[in-house]
């Protein structure tokens, strides 16, 4: 079969690898129908993190991590989900039956893993052998709706991991919230946010086509200036002393000293951009203010089930962030696309 | 009057100074029964943060804020308390009226700020002028009771602190919760996990009549290992995941990583040492785990009409954290004592 193959720094292909098949009695085959690529794929497409030395991969390394397709196989052990059914799955496997699972951080599933590493297939690519099948999917009951279909394929990552920040940062009902970053997730952090109730909704963010997007998604406020300036304005906008729920969803050392900036005293951080700094900057300034720092890699398996109805129902449209389709043949030039920020999201139909 | 000055690095005395007088019309003037040394005096002490290059200090330094006294004098704005009345006050003062001190962070108090800073008397000495005394000062209804003075006296910072840590970490009925750290603040976190109702209490500690104190107090496990090897044991006392609910007692570089090290993915870090480093070590692992890395100050002047109960009634005796007592002439006795590692915590008795 064909899949997206990650050869070296911006050298992505579509090559041939073998079929999946199942090694597990908890395995399932699914046909993919739609994948998409997430800003986090951009980092090793850049070369970070790839290989020993020299940033070139030491062979070519299976990549994607967020699908919806239909059940080709399963494994004996596996009762659901069933063959010919359309299934989402979260960003990593995991077997629903842990310590963890059972707490619903899925991401710390002690049989747990993440897509494209060892041994795991990739999500970009025609077909995907899933681990622990019955613990990592999760069904769609409607079957595939074509309209739907890129909503749906947000709970796999980006939606929930949105939704990850908006509950890490406590936002409920009512909330003034700052949402730092205006890439697919800062936007879905937004939706987030409004599905959750917030009254006041601030985008930090300068992409006049994406923070038009996060006012459809409910955004009251955009502040396009960055640093010390755009930590004042959003003071200006919140009274002089922050926001309670602040949203990261960037994932620099940059953007968490601006969310420490403009977090309320006694406020949360949500944060969910996967972190390219070390250490938490602006440690002192978060212990005086008494600010709380948590969030981090989503869940999305927990928060599936709950988010569904909305996206179903359509009262929710998280799939509005995908503005470039390709073909699985042309992953590579979405790939380009989102790294040269042509595209906000790109959906990948192989 | 005397009042405890530090000259430069080690060089504390006792000097006279004028005597406080009424500025505001909502000051008060608090003659000090009991005073005491904490351990961030000890920074100031060896010199961190003194002057502006050589770590001596420009001009002497008045320093401490934790004390308990009687009320002497109150401007025309303060109806309660009354001259004559016993009081404790917070390690902080405030208005009690602010949007922040509505929210009980009294330590972001709008008008609030630290004792010993500009104009504002330190707490070792003979009496205190009390700014926004009505917000600040809590009534001791009892009067002065000399057996229970030693307990009442931490309800302004160090057992309020622990308090901060263990609120800070979710500490509730039934918690696993670990305790870094075996200073004063470390033992005061154990003891108040233990009033929440913790059910396993692991201190990290090496000092065996601190981690002594600590059993009375309730911890029910201890582990003088430190770095990996600390982290080791802990987890495998804990099933090999840590513990939801982590005090960081210390505020170095190396406990902050022992914290994370340590604590079960998905929990929670309840931070209250001083932070002596300047950002926030393996957030990458904390990102991955969804640790939540909470806490800061204590705000003690919040917590302490509902630790007060218990100390009162004698359930909990955070005072037997003293292990020495100096009179006001003898407090640089009392600093190097702590500094020598040959006390715990120290009463200063003016």
């Amino acid at each position: 079969m064909k899949a997206t193959l990650l050869h070296g720094p911006k050298d992505i292909r579509v090559g041939e690898v073998p079929d999946p098949t199942l090694r597990e009695s908890t395995d399932a085959i699914v046909r993919v129908t739609h994948a998409c690529i997430c800003g986090s794929d951009l980092w090793p497409y850049r070369g970070v993190g790839l290989g020993p030395d020299d940033g070139s991969a030491a062979e070519p390394q299976r990549i994607g991590h967020e699908f919806l397709g239909v059940v080709e196989e399963t494994g004996s052990d596996v009762n659901s989900p069933q063959r010919g059914e359309v299934v989402v799955s979260p960003f990593t496997f995991s077997d629903g039956n842990c310590e963890f699972c059972d707490d619903g951080l899925h991401t710390s599933c002690v049989n747990g893993g993440m897509w494209g590493s060892d041994g795991v297939d990739g999500g970009q690519g025609e077909a995907v052998r899933v681990p622990r099948a019955e613990g990592t999917l999760v069904r769609l009951p409607g079957g595939s709706d074509e309209a739907l279909s890129a909503s749906l394929l947000t709970l796999s990552d980006v939606f929930s991991t949105g939704h990850h920040a908006a509950v890490s940062a406590s936002v409920k009902q009512g909330s003034t919230v700052v949402v730092v970053g205006d890439g697919a997730v800062g936007l879905s952090g937004v939706l987030a946010s409004a599905r959750l109730g917030a009254e006041r909704i601030v985008i930090m963010g300068r992409h006049t086509p994406r923070t038009d997007l996060a006012k459809r998604f409910g955004a009251t406020d955009v502040v396009p200036e960055r640093g010390a300036e755009g930590i004042e304005r959003v003071r200006e906008l919140t009274g002089g002393h922050g926001a309670p729920h602040v949203l990261e969803c960037v994932g620099t050392d940059d953007s968490l000293a601006t969310a420490v900036g403009v977090v309320r005293d006694g406020g949360a951080i949500g944060r969910v951009g996967a972190p390219t700094y070390a250490n938490i900057p602006q440690s002192a300034e978060a212990f005086f203010r008494n600010v709380t720092i948590s969030g981090g890699v989503a869940p999305a398996r927990n928060y599936i089930p709950e988010l569904l109805p909305d996206v179903l129902e359509g009262r929710v449209q998280p799939g509005l962030v995908f503005d470039k389709a390709v073909g699985l043949d042309d992953v590579a030039d979405g790939y380009r696309a989102m790294h040269e920020r042509e595209a906000l999201k790109v959906l990948v139909r192989p």
